[in-house]
C-alpha cells in the first residue's frame, strides 16, 4: 500500500515510469530513513503524540530495519515505490495500528528530505577521510621523491625547472582547498527539514529544534518553502564540490598519462597497473588512467544534469526533483572509488630520476640567465632581449 | 582469460575500477557481437583462414549464444571485462582452439565499434517506430478534437485563438522533422568499422566490403583512423536526436501540466494516471507529466556528457570512449519508455471544450479587430494604435 | 518609436534589461531584414494590399537601407531596440503613412524568425565552403607529406605505425561528414515562417507559398505554432553541427600540440605561428593551437546554452528565445575564423620526415609478428601470447 | 611593443586569433592591474632593486593611469594584446628604462592572476551587497503585503494555504544562504599569486608576503604551480555562486509569471514594466520577467564552459585558460543587472489581496481536516484515508 493510497489503481505503465529506478537508490537511504524516523517517533513523544511504550516498540522495530538492511534482507521493492513507503508498510505488519502513527507531523516530503540530508553529510564525511588519506599519500610520495628535479612544463613545452616536491605539492595544496570546498557544502546543507511537511508546514504544534538537536543538524530550516526551494540548489553545491575534487584527479591523470609515456618516462607505475591490447602484444596501456581522467565528465554531467533540470520549476515540490536523486547517489560513489584509486597509485607510483634528469635540458634555464643579468643590474627588458637572442 | 592476457595478473583493484558497469552493459550488446562475429568468420573463410567446416561449427555456436542469451542463461562477468571476452571464451571452451582463431584480423577496438554501430542502428530504427506510432496516436486524438478552439498564449499571457489542430499538428509537424534527424544519424553511423583493427589497419589482407555487405551496413568506413575519431562524434549525434525528441515531449508536458490545472481544466487525464500525497488527500498530481518534462534534462546532460569527455583527446583508442556506452544505451532506454508513455496519454487525454470555451476571452480578438479595420484601408499601425486604446 | 508603441514609455531601466545587446547584434541581421521586407511587400501586391508605385518606392528605400548598412552607416540604436524597428522607422520617415503599411500580414515574431532563417542558410552555406577549402588544403598537405610514417597511438602509446595519408585522411573523412551534417541542417531550416504570424496565424488571407518562393526556401513551415515552438530546436541543431566541426579542429590541435613538441618534433609550424612569455625568453608556445582547442569548449557551451534555455517552456513564444541570437551569431563567427586559421595553419604545417623515422620504433611492429606467424598457420590467440612474451 | 618580444612579427591573421577580444575586456582589468603594480614596485624597493625615488615616479604613473582609465581615456589597443602590455608600454614612453624595469620579478602570469583576483574580490563585494539589498527590498514589501493569504503549490496544484511572508522569506532565507556562498567563494579566492612567476617561481629573493600584505590578501598562494592549476577552478567556484544566485531569480520569475497571469492575478506589476506586441493591441508581456528566467541558463553555461574547457589540461599554464576571462566578467555583469532588476521590481509589485482570497478554495484545507482528526485521536493514515474519499 502506498503513503498516498485512495482506493484506486494507478495505470501500470503510468507507474512503473514514475518509480523508475528509486526502489534500487533507496538501499542507500533505508539506514537514514530509520534514524530520522526514530527521532520523529520520540518528538512525537515528547508533544504528547505517542507513549512512551508505543515509541520503544517503534525503535526497536525501526532498529531491526537497520539491522535486516546491513545484512542485505531488507527489500525495497517496485510496488514499494520507495523506502519511505516499504518502511512504513514493515511497521505497520509488525506492530498493527501504532504503525498507522508514525507518520502524524510529517509528510514524506519532509521525510525523503530529511534522510538525504543525513546521507549526505556522511557521504561529504566519507570523501573528507579518503581526501585527508589521499594528501597523507601523497606527502609520503613527496618524502620519497621530493627532492628529484623534473621539467616544468607550460603551454605543453618546456619552461622552467620544477620538482616533485613542487608538483605533489600544487595538488597537496589543491586537495586542501577541497577540503574547504566540503566543509562549505556540509555547513550549508546542515539544516532538519523534518517538520515543514509539503513545503507549507504541519498544521499541529510540533518540535522542530528537538529533532534536529537529536539528529544532530546544526540547525533548523526555518521557512518550510524553502527547505522545498533548496532541494536541487544543495545538491548543484555538493556537486559542484564533487566537480572540484574530480577536476584535481583529472589533471593529475592527465600529467600522468603523458609524463609516463616511455618517450618522457619521468613517472612509472608497476605493470600489474596497465592493462594490455587484444591486438597488439606490446601495449602497456595506462587505462586506470584514462578512466580517471574521464569520471571528471561524468561528475561534471551530473552536476549540469541538476543544474538544468531545476530550472524554470515554480516554487514548492515539483516531481521532476526526484531525479536529483541517482546524480548525487552515483557521484558520490565514482568520487569515493576515484579517490580509492588514486591513493592506490600514488602508493605504488615511482619517479625515475635518471629520465628526469635527461629531460632537464639547457633552455630551461634561460630565465635563470636573465635574472643573472637583472642581478647585475640590467633592466629586466633589456636582459630578457638579450638572452632571448640565444633561442632565435 | 581476457583478450589481452599476457600470463600475469593486473592488480585487483584496478581491475574492478576499469572493468565498471560494462559486463553488465553488455547484455544489450551480446546479440550483435554474434551477429558481427557470423559475418567476420564468413569473410575469414572468403579470404581462406577458416575451412568451410569450421565457419559452420563457429556460426552453430554464435548463433546458440544468441538463444542462450534470448533466455536470458547467457552470463558476461566481471572478470570477463565485456561480452567479447564472454563469447570468445564460450567459443574456446565449446570448440577449442579454433575459437582462438576467431579473433584473426580484428581488434577488439573495430569489433566493439562494430557490435555498437549495429545496436545504435536498430535502436533508432525503434525510436522511428515508435515516433510514427505517436504521429498517428495524436492523429487520431486531432480528429476527436481537433475543432476545439482555446486560447493562444505568447508570453504565457493570452495572444490569440488558437486551436487542437494547430497545437496538436505542431507536435506532428516536430515529430516528423525528428523522423529526419533519425533518417540522418542513421545515414550518417551506417559506416562499418570491421577490419580497422585498432585504428591502424590490419597488416594481412582482409574483405571489408564483404563484411559491411553481411551486415547489411551502407558502406565501410574506410579510414582506420577515422574509425576511431568518429567515437563519441557519432554517439553524439545520435544522442543529439535523442534531445531533439525528448525537447518535444518536454513542451507537451510543459503545456499540459499548466492546461491541465483546475483553474484552466483545458486538459484531462483520467485519474489512474495521477498520483496522490502522502499528507494532502485532495491532491491528484501530474507525477507522469513532470517526470516526462524531468528526462529532456537527463537526455540533454548524457549529451552534455559524450561531448565534453571527448574533448582534448589524441587521435586514436583513449580507454575514456568506454563510459560513452552507457549514456547512449540508458539514452535509447529513456527516450523509446517516453514515447511509450506519452502514446498512451494521448491515447487517453481529454479535451474539454466547455473550459476552452469559456477561456476564448475578447481579448483574444483584438487583432482580429485590427484587420477588419486594416481591411477598410486604414494603414496597418493606425490601426494597432487605435485598437490599442481600448486596452490601455 | 517601438513596433509595440501604446502611447506611454517603458520604464527605462526595464527597457534597457529587455533590450540588452540586441540592437548590436541585428547589424549582422539588417541585410535579411530587408530582404525578407522585399518579398513581403511583393506579395502585398500580388494580394492587392500595396499598389505597384508603393511598391516600387518600399523596395528602393529597402535596398537604400542595404547600401547604407554596407556602408557601415545605417544605425540600429538601443532606443529602436532592434533592425526591425530600425527598419521601420526609416521607411515611415522617408515615405511617411507608407511606411505604417509595411508591417500588414505579418508579426515582428514571424519576421524577426524568417530574416534569422535567411541568416543562417547564408552561414551554413559559408561554413560549407570553408570546409571545402580545408579539405582541399588537407589534400594538398597529403600529397606533399603523405607518404611519411609516422607511430599511431592508441591509449597515448605507440600502438602499430601510421602514416600521413592516414592521419590526414581521417580528418578528411571527418570534414566530409561534417559537410553531410551542415547540408542536413540547411535542410531542416529551409521552410520560410513568413506569414504565420505570432504563433497562430495572420486573420486575412495572404500568400504565403508566394513569399517562400521569392525568398528560395524549399518549403513554407506550415504550422504556425511549430514555427515558434521550432525556434532554438533549429538554432539547436545548427550549433550541433558547428560543435561537430570544431571537435575535429579540436582533436587536430591535440594532436599537433603534442606532435610538435620538441620530444616528438614530428610537426612543425613556422616561428611566425608560435608566441613567446614575458619572463622565459627562450619560449615557442603554441597559443594558436591551444586558443583553437579551446573554442571546442566555447561553441559547445553555446549549444548546451540552447538546449537548457529552452526547456520546461510553453508552446508559443517567450521571451527567453530572444537570448539565442548571440549564441548562434557568435558560434559562426568562431567557426568561420577557425576554419579560416586551421587552413592557414596546414598550409604552413611540415612534417619533420628524420624524427618521424626516429620515432618508428620496433615495439611498433608487434602485431606484424603475430601476423606473420598466423600466415604461417598459428591461431591467432597462440601467436599472440608468443609474441606478447618478448615485451613483458 | 609586446611583454615577449623577440625582434619578429607575428603572423597577423595568427595575431588576430590569439589576442581575440582580449583587449577589449581588459577594459575592466586596468584599475587592478595598476593598484597590483603599485604594490609590485614597492616590494621592489623593499628588497632593494628600485630606488625610492624611482618608485615614487612608477607609482605616480600609474596611479595616473587610472586617472586616465577612469575618464576612459587610457585605451588597450589590439596590438597590446591586454591592458599590461599596455600599461607597461605607457610606463616606457613615459619614464624610459625605468619602466623596463617593473616587469621584474614577476610573469605576465602571475601579473594577470592579480590583477583578476583583485577584480573577482571586488565583484563578489559589489554582488553581496546587492544580494543585501535585494533582502532589504524583499523585507519592505513583506511588511506590506505578508500577512496576505494566497494558495501554496506542490506539483503546480493547489497544495495547502501559503502566504507572502512564506513566499518572500523562502527568498529571504536563500539569498541568505547565497551570502555564505560569496563569502566562501571570497575565502577561497583570496590568496595572492604574485611573485609565483610562470608557474615555477621567480629566480631570486622576492618579498611575496609584503605584496600581499599591500593589496590585503589573506595570505600567499604559496605554491606556485598550484597558482596555474587553480585557474578555473576558481574561476568555476565564483560561476557556481553566481548560479546559484541566479537560480533563485529564474525561480521567483517562474513563480511571478504564472501568478500574475490575469487567470490568477496574485500578483501585479505597473504597466510600465510590461513590454507590448507588434500586432496584438491588447498585450502586456512580462519581458522583463522571462528574461531574468533566461539569465540563469546563460550564467549555467558559463559555468559549464569553464568546467569542460579546463578539462584533461597538463598541469601549468595553458593557453586556453585565457577564454576563462570572458565568462566570467560577463558573468558578473548580468548577475549586477538582474539583482538590481529584481529589486526594483520588488519595490513595485503589488499583491491583490482580493484575487488570493478567491484563490483560497476549499481543497486547500484537506490536510488540516486530516489534523483535526488527528488530534481527536484518530491514527494518521486512517484520518487521511476518511479524508481522502471526499476528493475521488
Amino acid at each position: 500500500m502506498k503513503l498516498w493510497d485512495k482506493g484506486y489503481t494507478l495505470n501500470k505503465q503510468v507507474e512503473d515510469f514514475t518509480v523508475g529506478e528509486d526502489y534500487l537508490l533507496d538501499q542507500k537511504i533505508v539506514k537514514y530513513d530509520c534514524l530520522a524516523s526514530i527521532a520523529h517517533v520520540r518528538m512525537l513523544e515528547k508533544i504528547g503524540l505517542l507513549k512512551k511504550e508505543e515509541v520503544k516498540k517503534l525503535v526497536k522495530e525501526l532498529n531491526n530495519i537497520i539491522t535486516l538492511h546491513n545484512k542485505g534482507e531488507f527489500k525495497v521493492l517496485k510496488e514499494h515505490e520507495d523506502c519511505h513507503t516499504a518502511i512504513e508498510n514493515h511497521l505497520t505488519k509488525k506492530l498493527g495500528s501504532l504503525g498507522e502513527k508514525i507518520h502524524t507531523g510529517r509528510s514524506r516530503n519532509d521525510q525523503v528530505l530529511t534522510a538525504l540530508r543525513l546521507y549526505y553529510k556522511e557521504e561529504l564525511k566519507n570523501c573528507k577521510m579518503l581526501i585527508k588519506k589521499f594528501i597523507k599519500t601523497l606527502n609520503v610520495f613527496i618524502q620519497e621523491y621530493g627532492e628529484i628535479e623534473l621539467p616544468g612544463y607550460t603551454h605543453t613545452r618546456k619552461a622552467m625547472p620544477s620538482s616533485i616536491n613542487l608538483w605533489g605539492g600544487a595538488f597537496m595544496d589543491s586537495m586542501k582547498d577541497n577540503l574547504k570546498n566540503i566543509e562549505f557544502s556540509l555547513q550549508l546543507i546542515d539544516q532538519s527539514p523534518l517538520g515543514t511537511g509539503a513545503g507549507y508546514g504541519i498544521p499541529m504544534n510540533i518540535d522542530r529544534e528537538y529533532v534536529a538537536k537529536l539528529l544532530d543538524f546544526r540547525k533548523i530550516q526555518r521557512n518550510p518553502l524553502y527547505t522545498q526551494n533548496s532541494r536541487g540548489k544543495f545538491e548543484s553545491t555538493i556537486l559542484h564540490t564533487l566537480t572540484q575534487i574530480m577536476f584535481d584527479i583529472n589533471k593529475i591523470a592527465t600529467d600522468l598519462i603523458l609524463f609516463s609515456m616511455p618517450e618522457f618516462n619521468y613517472f612509472e607505475l608497476p605493470k600489474e597497473f596497465y592493462t594490455g591490447s587484444s591486438i597488439m602484444p606490446q601495449k602497456k596501456n595506462p587505462d586506470v588512467l584514462e578512466l580517471l581522467r574521464a569520471k571528471y565528465h561524468i561528475i561534471l554531467s551530473y552536476e549540469f544534469q541538476v543544474k538544468s533540470l531545476i530550472g524554470n520549476l515554480l516554487s514548492g515540490y515539483n516531481r521532476d526533483l526526484q531525479l536529483l536523486k541517482k546524480s548525487v547517489i552515483d557521484g558520490f560513489e565514482i568520487v569515493k572509488k576515484s579517490l580509492d584509486i588514486i591513493c592506490l597509485l600514488f602508493s605504488h607510483l615511482e619517479v625515475n630520476s635518471k629520465d628526469c634528469k635527461k629531460g632537464l635540458t639547457t633552455e630551461l634555464y634561460a630565465t635563470h640567465k636573465v635574472y643573472d643579468l637583472v642581478k647585475k643590474g640590467v633592466p629586466f627588458r633589456e636582459a630578457y632581449r638579450e638572452i632571448s637572442d640565444h633561442y632565435k
